[in-house]
Order: structure tokens, then sequence, then C-alpha cells
């Protein structure tokens, strides 16, 4: 049997339909950066005779098996009992484990009661996997038949950084063979996947390099991945393709508001933003990462055209006359935004994003960005039709995009989406 | 056997990431409708001996199994083989489903090719399923031990549509006699799973009374099943256990902002939000609901302090002694932005949202929330150790909360996290 990796996810909440399974998806993507593929997912219900025989079945074509959930300290999480009995030994309580699960309802001011004691138990001759998100440790465990099973968190942020620091080491260290793979990303914002594949496509790549794109609304990630040592000449064929200023970086860990942030950083400028349909999205996008304070003065959310008028000095004739979504306003709110807030740009958002409110002449999904500088203002209107939550999103992207382009003095698009030339 | 549905999934690109299976989660939740789980959901290859093997597998515990993907036209579309090679027959080319494929290709103003002509093959004995979103018909073949399969589409759309059309009708006719489930749900906000669980424990629930929880971080949902007729006496006795005011609905459609804009129109009441280390998440939080303009003035995003002292008028003399993250401060914000933005309530967040910043006397994850409201004002601090981002949404949560009881005359918790009264 050559290396592979399987799936056991476990939980009711998957099989009733309450959660959606993103763990095998997370794991799929993680072993494609190695060039392998998952072997199988199987999902099934908390129940021990199903447990044990889908880590048997699973056993069978799988040289690591990863279950997902069951950890937890009620009766329904079996997963500690299942995999004891599918390795053939029993429980003991971890003293490692215990000690985590102590301090971790120590930090939060709670004794541990015998229910979560629990949580430190795990099957005899395991090698314990620490969970710094959260209050279960998880496990690896040799299987009588040579399988090795690495039991996780169910939850996806838990899930995530046990992967990360304890399966991802072994199971590079296990399939041993595997070739170093060249790669380079592009990050990209409001470009629709169908007008990148369309120009990279264009490009007739050797079919060595290997395209493949991630959509991360609203953005979408090119990678190219190849064998080859040098990857330099179809690098530059990308780069070109896809225009100046449409990748926001090309580091695979930097987010789209760090990329910003490192903008206004080196051109040391301030930001404050003016938002109405948006509702703050933009400036809590702006505050996710730490250090946001050197860029970020704060924000007025005039969701009540009261609070335009009275804070943002929107004039009342504006209103009457244009609209509260529309340039003349929302150029109106930039500034009165970078001077009410003493910034050094001010960038506001006012749209219809529905489901109701829209127009003939503004449609649900017709947004206007204003942004107001020292290097002066401009406004661009756009149109985005979608659900409620994905517009706001949208547009709150899209301005601070827009901003970016600005303080780096890069051309602005003719619009969002972006549809790159052919 | 009793009636059970199980899920064969394939395709390479939910193996290796490209895709996320959303078909297992939508049959999950239409099953869940009629009061039925999935038995199992499997993801495999598309390679013949992992479909066979899958499907014998599976129909050894399924009364019903549904095939997603495989059934285009191209060499790895192996579902029609596979699915023939498990019951045991020939493959045919069926008239109806050439007449289907052939009128596709014919209104996109394109020829049938050989290929194509392939979509129109199934097992010997199948019905047809018609696809009415694309050009692949499925079909529903009797499998030798007496499993059914239905073989769908793997495109969403696609999928949705020829479920609803063909397989849910089989399932409520053969399921006939699957008992009418009885359900009640409480969603709760800021009760961890761990001291939900232990007080629904402590009422010894009968055996037949299924309790399950689901996290939804900051939140936490418990639901009671049973096929009993009445499952009153077990409701109020969970009601009893959580105490007042810690369930913020129970039905299971209302979200907590939801559940929060309800009760401000309920008491004609306006909200406006004075936000330090949330950035503007509580704002975006209350906007996220179409309607919200009802409630929500807008917001003031007081990242730096000299907004806290210039627009919500915090004295400077408070922000020296105090500090911005603290008790004073958010009083002084919660007030400000009330008489700023003219709304009823006013409610302010100050943290330490990390990584950095912490102190021994406000370690990382403090955070205080002021309400200032007609009713009076009151201030709550709080400590959430946990990573920035979650620190922020746990704060926005907890704020608006605090505004919920307030509002409708609930009792306040000692503090967040919620441990309940055992």
């Amino acid at each position: 049997m050559s290396f592979s990796v399987s799936i056991l996810a476990t939980g009711s909440e998957l099989l009733d339909g309450r959660v959606v399974d993103t763990n095998s998806n997370f794991v799929a993507r993680e072993l494609s950066e190695l060039g392998l593929k998952l072997r199988r997912v199987l999902t099934v219900d908390d129940d021990m005779s199903e447990l044990v025989g889908g880590l048997s079945r699973l056993s069978e074509v799988s040289s690591i098996i990863i279950t997902s959930g069951g950890l937890g300290p009620t009766s329904d999480d079996l997963t500690r009992d299942a995999v004891a009995s599918f390795a053939g030994v029993g429980l003991f309580e971890c003293p490692v484990a215990l000690k985590h699960v102590e301090e971790f309802f120590a930090k939060r001011g709670r004794a541990l009661d015998e229910t979560n004691r629990r949580q430190a138990v795990m099957p005899v001759g395991s090698r314990i996997i620490t969970n710094e998100r959260g209050s279960a440790p998880g496990f690896i465990t040799q299987g009588e038949n040579g399988a090795i099973v690495c039991s996780l968190s169910g939850v996806p942020r838990e899930f995530q950084q046990m992967f990360r620091s304890s399966v991802l080491p072994l199971i590079k260290q296990q399939c041993g063979d595997v070739p170093l793979i060249h790669r380079a990303t592009f990050k990209l914002l409001g470009v629709p996947e169908s007008s990148l594949a369309k120009v990279i496509e264009a490009l007739k790549l050797p079919e060595d390099v290997v395209v493949s794109y991630r959509a991360a609304f609203p953005e979408v990630h090119l990678v190219l991945k190849s064998a080859r040592a040098d990857l330099t000449e179809f690098v530059d064929q990308a780069r070109t393709a896809l225009g100046r200023g449409n990748t926001y970086t090309e580091d695979p860990e930097i987010p789209f508001v760090g990329a910003l942030q490192s903008a206004l950083e080196l051109k040391q400028l301030t930001i404050a933003t003016a938002e109405s349909c948006t509702g703050g999205m933009a400036a809590e996008l702006l505050t996710r990462t730490p250090g946001s304070s050197r860029i970020f003065r704060g924000s007025v959310v005039a969701y009540h055209n009261d609070v335009k008028e009275q804070q943002l000095g929107v004039l009342a004739s504006t209103l009457a006359q244009h609209g509260a979504v529309s340039a003349e306003t929302v150029r109106e709110m930039a500034q009165g935004v970078r001077d009410l807030l003493k910034s050094d740009i001010g960038v506001a958002i006012s749209g219809v994003a529905g489901p109701d409110g829209g127009s003939d002449a503004k449609p649900v999904g017709t947004f206007f960005v204003g942004v107001s500088s020292p290097h002066g203002s401009f406004e661009q209107r756009c149109l985005y039709s979608n659900e409620r939550q994905n517009v706001r999103v949208y547009a709150s992207y899209v301005a601070l995009d827009l901003v970016r382009r600005h303080v780096l003095g890069l051309p602005l698009p003719a619009g969002y989406p972006i549809w790159l030339a052919a």
C-alpha cells in the first residue's frame, strides 16, 4: 500500500445537516500543497460500532487516519473509546493532558470537575496532541494493523492548529519522497475566477506547470506549481498578464488588510471610514490585524441620514437632490470623516445592500465609494448583484482596494468586478 | 435494518481540496425536515474498485444510497459503470435520456458528439432522473441486495433539483413509518458547552429524549429530540435549568441579531454603538439583518483616544486616571454616543484584544462594556483569553447580549462566560 491519508469525520451534527464538514476540505488543501490527495473521507454518527468499524475499514487502505470530533466531555463523545477499541488497548488518564485541561480551566478561573477531567483520558500508548485553542487535547495512536490514528477536535480552529502542529509534520516524515514543489502565488481582489482563468490559459504554460485557483470571496488566489528548479519565466508571464496593480500581494502569508496596512505605513498615512450600508465592516476589517492603531483613526457609521448630515456634514440638499446612495453623498462623507477624525485619508461607502430598497436607477447591489486624500479625491460606482451580506463584504473590500491603489499610485480599475484584458 | 439513507460522494476535486462537498449537507438538511438523519457519507476517488466497494459497504446499512458526481462524458466519469457492476447488470442507451441530451445540446446550438452521447447510457433496468439544469441525466437503480441507488450530478444546483424532483418523493414513499420527531431548540450566547451539558445531564432525561449540542461561537444551541408525542414536560425542565434570560430564542430559525432587533422594535428603542477594540464589529452585526434601519442609528468607532475625547466627550482626566480600557471610559463613551447620535440606547466597548497591550491588571482578553439608556446605565468587566479576532467577536456579542437583557428587563449574568448554576 502506498502512503495515504483518510479522514473519519464524526458527529450527529454532520449527518443531520447542522454543520458542514470544512475540516476535510482543509486537510485536502493542506495535502495538495505536498502533492498528495486524500484517499477517503467517511462520515459516521457518534456510535461505537460505526466508529470502530469505520476505523477498521479505513485502516485497510490508509497509512494515517485523521479523526475529527468526539473529544469533548459529554456522553456522546466516543472517539477515545473507539480508538482504544480499534487499537486493542485500554484507556489511561494522561498526566500531561490533565495538566493542560487543568490550566485551561484555571486560566478561566474555573475548577476542574469530573466531566471535564474525562478530556485527559486517552488510549494507552498514545502521544498527546496539544490543543492550543480549546480544552480537549488530541492524541496519536498506533493501530494493530500499522495504521496511525490522529484524533483531533472537530472545532475547525482547534482542528487546524492541531493538524498543523502535530499531524502535518508526521505526514511529511512518513511520506518521505514527495518532490520539492516550487510555487508562486498571486492574490487578487474583485477579479472573477473565470476572467483570471482565461488570461492564464491564454499563456499556454507548459503542462508541468500546474495552475490552481482558490476563491476566497471576494478574493481569488492563483498558484503556479512545478517540480522545475526555476519558475521565473512563467511567473513573469503571469505577472504581465495580470496587469499592474491587480495583484495585491505575491506573499501567500499576507492577507489583504495586511497589505493595505503596510501600504499606509509605508506612506505614513492614517485612515478613517464613513460607512452607511456596510455598517462598520470596513473599519472592522482595518482593525483585524495587530498594530492597526498606527494607521486607523476611527469611523463614523452613518446609517441614519441624520448622522450623515450632523456628524459628517453631508448637505441636506445633496441628500435631497442625489439621494444617500450617490457619488455626491460619498464625496461629502469621505471629506467629512477626514475632517472630523483628523485622518489623512477618508473613505466612504453608501449603497443598496438589499434585499429591499432597489430601484431601476439604483438596483440592489449598487454602491458608491468615495476617497478623499491630500493627493485628491474620487468616487467609483459599482454594481454587485448578490445577497445582502455578500454585497456588504464586497463593497467593504472594494473601498479598501481603491484606497490601496490610490495610496500606492497604482491604476484604478474601470470598475468592479475587474475583467482582465484577455 | 431500519430505513436509512447514505451518500457516496465521488470525485478527485473533493479529495484534493478544490471543491467543498455541499451536497451532503444539503441532503442532511432535507432529511432532517422529515425527522431523518443521514446514516453515512463516504467520499471516494474516481476509481472503479473504490466506487463499487463503497456502494457494496454502504448497501449493508442503507435502504437508499445517493451518489453525487461522475455522470459526465469524460473517461473519469465512472458512476454508470460502477452502479451497473454493483447491481450485476449491463449498460444500455436510454432513448429518453438520449432525447434529453440531444435537446440540451440543440438548445445551445451544438451538435451531439460520441463523447456526449455517453451521458445517455445507464445500467439496465434503471429509471431516468431528469436533469433540468444540466446535460447529464441521472438514474435510479435497484441493487442486488435490495438497496436502491440514486445517481445524481455532482454540480450543486443540478444535484438539488434532481434530489427534490426524484429522490425526495422516493424517500418519503419508502420510509413510510418513520416516526415524526418532536424537537425543541434553545439558543444561548456566551455559555460554554460543558456548562450547558452539565445542567442538562443533571436533569437525567429519559433515554428516548435525545440531547445534542451545537457550538457556533460564541453561541451554543441545545436540541432535544424525541419520538414522544409530547415533549412539554422535558422542555419545561430544561427551560428552568437554563435559567431566566440565558436563552435568547427557542426558534431555530432566528439568529441572535434577529432576536435583539425584535426586542428593540418591541420596546420601540433605537441604538448606537461606540467601539474601540471591536472596530465597528458590533455595528456590523446590528446591520446584518434587513430592516436594521428601524433600530440602528449609527456608530462611532473611536480607535484613537483623540476620537474618544473629541467625538464622544470622554474626559481627558478619565483616560489619564483610569485608562481607555476601564469602566469609567465605557460609561462616558456609551453616554457620549447616545447624546451624539440621538439614540435611545448607547452601548460602548473597550478592551485589550491583543496579542500585545496586556498588563497584570488588564491582561489580553479584558474588555469593558457600558450601556446607557433611559432606564439607567451600567458597566460590566469581562475576561476572555483567546486570540485577537475571537476576543473581538466575543466582546461584540456580549455587548449586544447585555443590551438584549437590559431592554427586556432580564437578569444580567454575573459575568461572561456564563457558568450556569448546576
